[in-house]
Parts: structure tokens; C-alpha cells; sequence
């Protein structure tokens, strides 16, 4: 029997937050990478559209104008998933493999600046803390509202992605129950921390009065950061790192976190931090713009604690097993118009990949964190 | 409070067979159903395209000839994501959050007929009784090898599901690991067939020489079929029915099964129960092609026992709690363009839909069974 090569031979993949698999056939990405196959994009954007529904002083589907903000505006989705309460009676099941609950909740849109023509990747360091500050700010407020018991923070980019205004903006959907893969990776996050992990150097979990309890993804992070090679690791800075995570799905998918200590949410974030979130959000998606030279298509949400804690709280709740991450899935996989499509037997099996997740991350470890249209214009 | 009316409010179903929720916006569907946007499609391909590499007498782009076949085909993928044994031996894990496992098997290839233009939906019964008795073939012969663990068949079908080529064809991958969504269908199954059901009048488990284990899907298959009014129901023959699930994620997703017994896998059918099959599969097709006029995308699977059973086995294995089914997951929205895109609060949170299982049942059952190409062709 050969000795076994990841970069080699077909392998199943185990995800410790989700409890799936994946199934890796690195066999097939024998073809020499050719690298950018499309002249790199324009971006023929202008800065102002007159016909945008989110640039400033524009008239939106639902009727109203939106002021001539200066950097972040936030608004209610005119066209939201969810409703606001009152939610109706629960209804009576019509049978138990029947089963349904009313939800109520919000949907914010988050504009992250004036220009039309400026994604994170193009946007000022300074403007990107704007929009941290932002998230932290709605991830209070709707994190405190009656009922409320999750908020999910996401962008969605590209027209690839289905996104149809290209205007730089994200989403917060805040609702009264707790979704399916958020629900997972809290429990995967509980589940460790109750488990022995005595003989590891990483960050341990919330620091409450007396508990110092194992967390999942400080000791991943620990462990991806200190390896000998970090095969990994895309990128890092004082207190973030970016990588392309060993059970990753999407080709050149990014796990976002903070890997010097347990950060449960936005709001336990320092300024420094703050900052730090920032640089690593611009060079992150400056390297993505950059692979392809195009405009890079990918979702992008937040995972933390599903809802701030209570002001002055000292106990330890089960919530505080939350690390606060992003994932990062863009669809492209050879050059700007090839993309992987979710289909067949990953729709009705596994999710499969060919590249392996230490190539993708070798390919974006390449990248420049100088954008290229900043060459281009130049 | 208002009284609960799943067509109106916001709620969330679950999914018993994964655990899985999803968020419901009906609200949102609010404006009038148009129908047919766009003019029908016309098949403009040929009987026989000479650069396609599945049409017979072709050369393949692995280099091989396909023979003059008259019915089905079947070949290795020139390009498998699985390798046949010997694996390597298996790799000393650098971290328990880092787990792999090498995996082998094979790729089938199944070309469903020699015409370059017939998909299931205008293929005769009789030729699609043939593509049953492949898939039956294939499944023993494939779950008969050494270290095989699962036999996955599927069909991915259309450009908009990254199908390059239209040659109607399907795929059957095996492979020596149970894949995660059906080992976690298959724990769901033995769950519920370890529960109490006993003032169900639906059909049980496999009857082994003392068992008669409640069965999740033949409780299913039999509450949505003797209800009053069938809201989810497409069609149903003798042994077979298409329901869109009350969990369904994709807009028009439905789970073709058999509700009058425990059918364990294409093993157990019986000669009239195969026909039936055919003619079922054939009728949806033409649904679907026919809901908006269009050679509907898809990708299809096939879930049953994982390989089939040892001849002349009596004892009942965990294994006989699987009950076969076709998962039906089609993009399309509202016409033969709009797509379902999973992207942003579904990648991160959760599965949402805004039309009804219930609106899409009634749409598909107002279609035809006679394909709109017919009517067109005549
Ligand atoms: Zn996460
Ligand atoms: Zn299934």
C-alpha cells in the first residue's frame, strides 16, 4: 500500500463545526494551473448612479429617499423575510413529521458607503471600521429586542451570488428562533467545551468568574497558527488570522478569526482589535479581488454569540461558547467565469472538491494586497 | 393575535429526515403568479450530434469508442472523482480537529439513450424501464464490491446545474464511506423506527421473519396521501407518489416514493412496481418541463439501502430501515430564467422560501402530462 498523500489520493474530510464531510479528489487537479485566463476587470462602475436604489439621495422600491449619508446607512429591508410581532398563535400540528413555528424578526440592508463603485476590497481601512461599527451597533440593537434570539450578519457580492445591485451593501436578519447551522456550531462549540483538553497551550474560552473552558476554534486557530508550515493560513495579523479551513467546501472558501483569545462577539472587540478586524477584512478581499483579477463574488456572514449578553452579566451562560468567525464562500474556481456549482451528488450525498485547501490557500498566499485596479488606474 | 395561517405568515417547517429547518416567507409571494413569461422553448438539438461524446459510435475524451448501444450505455468516467482499491494506508492525523480518511470506489457514467435529444421527460416508458433496470444492474453489481459502502445514482440535468452536455445521461458513484445526508437520513429512519407508532394505519418496516418496525417515510408517504385535501400531493399512480415535502428547500423540489409498502431499495420492486415506476418518473418530467415551458433543470438522487442486502438474508440489518426515494432539486423560480440562487442567510443560517410547498404543488399539478414539445412538434 502507498503511503497516503492528501495532495494525492481521494480522502474524506471531517468539519468539527457541522459534523459533515466532505469528500476530496485531489487527483483531478492534475492540470497545470494556468493562472488569470480573462483580461482583468474593469470596473466600469460609476461613482454615482442616478437610477441606484442605494446610492444617497435616490428614491428606493418602497418609496422613500435615502439621506445623503456620509459613510454607513442602514435601513429596513422594503421587502423583508421576516415580519416584526406580533407573531399569530401557534398553530396545532397536523401531524408530528408536520411540524411548524411562527417566526418573527427583522431584515435590515446595510449600505457600507456612498460609492457606488467601492467594495471592502477598495473601501479606506477607516471606512471599513465605520462598517464594523455598524454591525455592532444593529447586532445590539436587534440582539435586544423582545424575542429576538439570533442575528445573522452576511453580505452577499456579486451577480453570480444573485446580489443584483452591485452598490457595496450587507444584510442583518434578526429572528425569534435560533437557524439550523448556527444551532449546529453551538452545539459542536458546547460539546467541546465540556470536553478534556488539558494539554493544549491554545486560548481557552470565556474567562467568567471560574471557568476557563476548552474552546473548538481557539484551539484550531492555535493549532493552524503555530504548525511548523501553516499550509493554511492565507494571511495573518496581530490578532486575526484568515485561512482556508482544512474542511473547507468552496475552492477558495476563508474561515476569519480572532486567534489570540476568546472573542465571543463584536462587542467584546478592543479598538485595537477593532482595527486589526478591519486590515484583515481589506487584505482579505483585496487578495480575492486580485485572484481572478475580477470583481470576486462570495457570501460572507458572521458567527458570534446569537445575541449580545446582558449588560453587567458575570455567569457563564451556554451562549458564551461562541467564537466569533466569518465565513467567507465564493462560488469562482479556475479563472473570473469558472465557477463550481452545488449539484448532483453533493446536493444528494457530500459536498466534493478537487482542489485541495492547502493549494487554494498557496494560490491566495500569492496574491498582492495591492489591488489591481489601483495598478490599472495608475 | 391573528389566527396562523401558513400561507400568510412567516413560520419555520422542519425536516425529520435532517434535522434541518427551514424559513418560510409566504408574505413575500404576494404578487399575481404570471405563468409563462417567455415563449416555449424548441428543442433545437439533434437526433445525433457528431461532437457530442456520449452519442453512439463517438469517441470520448478519454480516447475510447462508445459502441452503436440501442438502449442504455454505461461506461467508467474518463475523469472519476473516486479511485478504485488499493487505497493508501491510512495517514496518522496531525490534529483530532483535523481528521481524513482516505476514501475509494468508482464513477459510472449511464447514457440513457442513443438520442442526443430525449431526456426522461420524452423518452417512451419503455426505454425508462430499461434506465431502471441499468440503475438496478449497477447498484448490485457496484454494492457487491469489496469495501463498497454506498451506491449513489443521480441524474444532474441542464447548463443551469453545470451540466455541459445534453446528452440525457446520469451518474452512479460508489464508494467505500456512507456519505453524510444519507447517513443522516439513515439515522433519522432507525430513530423513528425504534419510536412508538403504534396507532399508525400506515404501512411498516421491512417484514423480516419478526419485525415491523415503524417506518418515517411510509408514515409520510401515508398521511399525505389519505388527507383530505392532498396539498402537497403532485400525482400518484398505484404504488407511487410525487409530493412536493412539506420541508422542501428548492421552489419546486419534490420526493417521488412508494407509499403502499416498504420498498427497501430497486431490489425489492416487483415487475408492476417498476413499471409504475417508469410511468411516474415519466409524468413528472413532463411536469416539469411543461411548468414553464422549458427542458427543466434538475439534479435527481435516488436514496435506499446503502448496497443492497446478502441473498437469501432473513435477518433484518439496521440497513432495512431505508426506504427508497428520488429527490427532485430544480433551481427554477418563476419562469424558464429566475432562479433560486442558495447564497447569503441560506449559506450561513438557514434554507428560505417564500413560495409554499402547498402553492408549488398546486401549480405543478395544474400542468399537463403531454409534453408541451408534442404539442408543438404536431
Ligand atoms: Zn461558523
Ligand atoms: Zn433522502
Amino acid at each position: 500500500m502507498a503511503h497516503f498523500d492528501p495532495s494525492t489520493h481521494p480522502h474524506r474530510r471531517f468539519n468539527p463545526l457541522t459534523n459533515e464531510h466532505i469528500l476530496v479528489s485531489p487527483h483531478r487537479t492534475k492540470r497545470p494551473w494556468l493562472g488569470q485566463m480573462e483580461p482583468p476587470q474593469s470596473s466600469n462602475l460609476p461613482q454615482y448612479d442616478p437610477k441606484c436604489y442605494l446610492c444617497p439621495g435616490n428614491i428606493r422600491s418602497g418609496g422613500q429617499t435615502n439621506p445623503n449619508y456620509d459613510n454607513t446607512f442602514t435601513f429596513d429591508n422594503d421587502f423583508a423575510a421576516l415580519l416584526p410581532p406580533p407573531a399569530p398563535s401557534p398553530p396545532v400540528a397536523t401531524h408530528p413529521l408536520m411540524t411548524v413555528e411562527p417566526v418573527q424578526g427583522g431584515c435590515d440592508v446595510l449600505i457600507f458607503h456612498p460609492r457606488h463603485d467601492l467594495t471592502l476590497a477598495r473601501l479606506k481601512v477607516e471606512d471599513i471600521i465605520r462598517i464594523i461599527e455598524e454591525w455592532t451597533r444593529i447586532y445590539v440593537v436587534r440582539g435586544s429586542q423582545e424575542g429576538i434570539k439570533y442575528v445573522q450578519i452576511f453580505e452577499n457580492k456579486g451577480a453570480m451570488m444573485g446580489c443584483s445591485n452591485p452598490h457595496p451593501h450587507g444584510q442583518v436578519w434578526s429572528l425569534s428562533a435560533l437557524p439550523t447551522l448556527p444551532a449546529m456550531e453551538m452545539e459542536s462549540l458546547l460539546k467541546y467545551s465540556m470536553s478534556d483538553q488539558t494539554e493544549s497551550s491554545a486560548p481557552r474560552g470565556f474567562q467568567g468568574t471560574f471557568h476557563r473552558r476548552p474552546c473548538l476554534l481557539c484551539e484550531y486557530a492555535h493549532v493552524e497558527t503555530t504548525m511548523p508550515e501553516k499550509p493554511r493560513v492565507v494571511l495573518k495579523n496581530k490578532d486575526w488570522v484568515a485561512l482556508v479551513p482544512w474542511w473547507a467546501v468552496w475552492p477558495f472558501e476563508i474561515l476569519l478569526l480572532p486567534y489570540k483569545r476568546h472573542i465571543r462577539s463584536l462587542c467584546d472587540l478592543t479598538a485595537t482589535e477593532k482595527t486589526s478586524f478591519a486590515d484583515i477584512l481589506s487584505k482579505v478581499t483585496k487578495r480575492y479581488d486580485n485572484l481572478f483579477s475580477c470583481s470576486f463574488a462570495y457570501s460572507m456572514g458572521l458567527h458570534q454569540r446569537p445575541v449580545p449578553s446582558s449588560p453587567g452579566e458575570e455567569t457563564v451562560e451556554d451562549e458564551d461558547v461562541a467564537h466569533l468567525h466569518l465565513h467567507f464562500t465564493p462560488p469562482l474556481l479556475r479563472d473570473a467565469s469558472v465557477r463550481k456549482f452545488l449539484v448532483g451528488f453533493e446536493l444528494m450525498a457530500e459536498a466534493q472538491r478537487d482542489l485541495t485547501p492547502e493549494q487554494a490557500a498557496e494560490k491566495l498566499r500569492a496574491c498582492s494586497e495591492v489591488h489591481y485596479l489601483d495598478h490599472i488606474d495608475n
